[in-house]
């Protein structure tokens, strides 16, 4: 078994309306050293696979299928093998 | 200026309704193999601090005043010094 950590994260240069709206709460709060803050999704999967290549193609499929939208976000992941 | 990666996870035993949606609709795009998904947040913050141990107390402060609810959620991270 193996547990894959996906990061999924809007691309640079993209305006991230919920990271600024939580930077502004952050600022009202007195966190007034924040300069940004970005929010992504980290997702965790576990997952049947016969060696780390058949998985890395396999999360790299379900990224292109549905995890992430390519043109807005990056998707980067670690895989690891699950105790 | 430090980078402030954080992970805000569902507690375990707590039903991920967003993680059974995706894992429900990667088994139907035929990623059978998939066992579990859950889904968090990836919280990237970039800020000022004196030193580590100042920026800690800090991020630590942040969870409990607006990044997380610790009721029902984990807070991880790790501070990394920005180039």
């Amino acid at each position: 078994m193996w547990l894959v950590k996906i990061y999924v994260t809007l691309k640079k240069g993209l305006l991230d309306a919920q990271g600024k709206a939580t930077q502004n709460a952050l600022e009202s709060l007195g966190f007034k050293e924040v300069e940004e803050v970005r929010i992504g999704k980290y997702i965790n999967i576990e997952m049947k696979g016969q060696n780390q290549q058949m998985v890395i193609q396999r999360v790299e499929e379900m990224g292109k299928k549905l995890l992430a939208n390519p043109v807005i976000e990056d998707f980067n992941y670690e895989v690891e093998v699950l105790k």
